[in-house]
């Protein structure tokens, strides 16, 4: 659906929406676990959502395609996640909750270390430890001028990896990376994809003559190296789009970061799963629209680790009669992509959906996994739709056409 | 997903990909048989496979849309079968193996009998034999002069059906048909449908004049009519697209003819299942991609022989052991359309896919036929989205976005 079109049919209302986004929830099957992680572990109270709601599978982007968290989420919230691909400049400064203006363009540095020759030996500088990182981040901090109006911010992020932020008029993000991917080579020039980058990447080569002066008896990070240039522009915010005053609970700064990018207000202080859902009845007056992100079902997954996810799955389980008791009048709970611990990464594979709300049409399926979700009368559909439905059952659209 | 977007995840790989393609095998039941062609042969191999397996149905263009064999093909190895329609004369020449350049313009030919006033009494010249039609071919071809630096090429196919190629620089393929689609009219005038055509044209009108005093003292084949003019241009290679060495393994010389259009190496010395499915074992080592192409369940199913189509089946199931033995990393298993023994042609249904690879989702289904795969995960997915599936199975995509 056409984001303008669907825009003209909100209407104001008072209902609420709940997600509980279980980050990597779906899995693949490990023969010698007798199934995925949802079809192993126990749990009673999502599979007796399941029984008295819709049910479908997501797939996250397009098929075969294996998201990252930026579109696998902006999909999730309505967002056209090939549209709204955001570079990684932008996730990462997202990702340590820094604030981003409309003036700012956004580049992941990775600290690396050349030799006398200028050549690459060390791509991540030794991985120097993040305290060494922040220490850097303030002698650049301090020593950077760059002139011309634009200021330049160094922000660390973990590691060897900080943020360079430029922050200036008519700054443009169209610029080519200068990582040389490997190592015995020197990193590239700041090259511009667009005439109009040329003023941009003048200021980007500048920053890493005087970068490499300020750093030049640092015995690891003496050198930059940038990827992921990207001018950051504002999008639209669910408020803009639905109508909706969005809260996010999240625990990892990476999902708060996304959530500011769609205009959500963001809760700072939480950082377990009980902190998580506590909050969600804590606020749940002053909202209409609820954002709780589970962060360790993809951790696990990532880990490889078939048990731990299990268990996270059925952590989570435990909180859901205390969200219903809350009576959202719709309650979505799905993930943002698969990952399963199979894999021990992020995959393509769709991932089960429940919706539930009193004008959702009651399909056959009674567990939420995978496989039992296939027979669910929401059938597989791209994450992207979901938000259209979900406010079609908090009666928050009117009809399209006379 | 945008071609270039998925293009741009493509990564290298080492992955084997296998394509067994029973052409036109989706049929709908015969009441009187039991069932469809598929539900009706006794596939033991093909079961077991469908039960390890992700399975779902394919729809080949769009819902409703019965397919010629090059949009179906075209659409299965992740072509847009809308984009890349290629015009009627194309496709006679892929099907007689004719290996066309950047620089043809080319046409179909249906000889034609006119009456001394120019009038056509006969549109497909009484349907001459294939052997008059190759000696006409000849003589046109012995007696065609058309200058300008062009090269007039007409290539026998079959009854009264033949391929005019013309060869040479700034060609344009906009070009009118100039079969009056009826009998009684003088054949049409060619016709630029863009002013770049006309130079075009003027070849045409002189191979239209030059070809009726060569055949003048033919009794039948006294003329020719031209249809579906198309200039050819080269496709984007399934190498470009997806980094395949792919080879494609078909009895029948059209689908050789497609699969060179998409890059594909082409085996030309196999006619018989055995021997395609020999040739697979014996270049399994050589590419990454192999098209197996089976014919006889579409003949049969357009001879309206249910039992026929219903032994074909039989006999490609008994191939299935042997496909598995080589261990490719993805083994698909699907038609390019339904032809439909009660109907004897073509039709628009969705026929029945298996999808198998170590990382597939298992899903419920146990047998191989159109009404089983219903119940599968992939659910009912249009064929031109087959190919990014398969490529993430393979492992050969990285994900989209950070």
């Amino acid at each position: 659906m056409d984001p303008s079109v669907l825009t003209g049919l909100v209407v104001p209302g008072s209902s609420k929406i709940v997600f509980i986004i279980l980050d990597g929830v779906g899995g693949i099957q490990m023969e010698e676990k007798g199934g995925t992680e949802l079809q192993v572990a126990r749990t009673p109270n999502l599979d007796k959502l399941a029984e008295v709601s819709s049910c479908g599978l997501l797939e996250p982007v397009s098929p075969g395609i294996t998201p990252g968290s930026g579109p696998s989420h902006f999909a999730l919230f309505g967002y056209d996640p090939i549209q709204y691909n955001i570079g990684r400049g932008i996730l990462e400064a997202t990702g340590i909750d820094f604030p981003l203006t409309e003036r700012d363009v956004v580049a992941r540095i990775n600290f690396a270390t050349v030799n006398k020759d200028g050549t690459v030996i060390d791509r991540r500088a030794g991985r120097i430890s993040s305290d060494i990182n922040k220490r850097i981040c303030q002698k650049l901090q301090k020593g950077l001028r760059l002139g011309g109006g634009v200021e330049v911010i160094v922000e660390p992020v973990k590691e060897h990896r900080a943020v360079l932020v430029l922050r200036g008029e008519g700054l443009r993000g169209e610029i080519e990376d200068t990582d040389p991917e490997r190592e015995g080579l020197p990193p590239l020039e700041p090259k511009p994809l667009t005439p109009e980058a040329e003023k941009t990447v003048a200021l980007v080569r500048e920053f890493v003559l005087q970068t490499r002066q300020i750093l030049a008896d640092e015995p690891k990070a003496n050198m930059v190296l940038l990827r992921g240039f990207a001018k950051h522009t504002l999008y639209p915010s669910m408020k803009e789009r639905y109508g909706l005053n969005a809260l996010a609970i999240a625990a990892y700064p990476m999902y708060r970061g996304i959530s500011r990018l769609v205009g959500m207000i963001v809760l700072s202080n939480v950082a377990t799963l009980e902190e998580e859902f506590r909050a969600l009845t804590d606020h749940f007056a002053k909202y209409d629209f609820f954002f709780l992100h589970v962060k360790q079902t993809d951790s696990r997954g990532e880990d490889g680790d078939f048990e731990g996810k299990v268990a996270v799955i059925e952590d989570v389980d435990r909180y859901i009669p205390q969200v219903r008791l809350l009576q959202p009048d719709v309650l979505v709970v799905t993930g943002d992509h698969s990952t399963p611990a199979k894999m021990a990464s992020h995959s393509w594979h769709p991932l089960p959906l429940i919706l539930h709300s009193k004008y959702c049409l009651v399909d056959p399926v009674k567990k939420f996994d995978e496989v039992s979700c296939i027979g669910g009368v929401l059938g597989k559909m791209p994450s992207v739709d979901l938000m259209p439905l979900v406010l079609a059952h908090a009666r928050r659209l009117t009809k399209f056409g006379a």
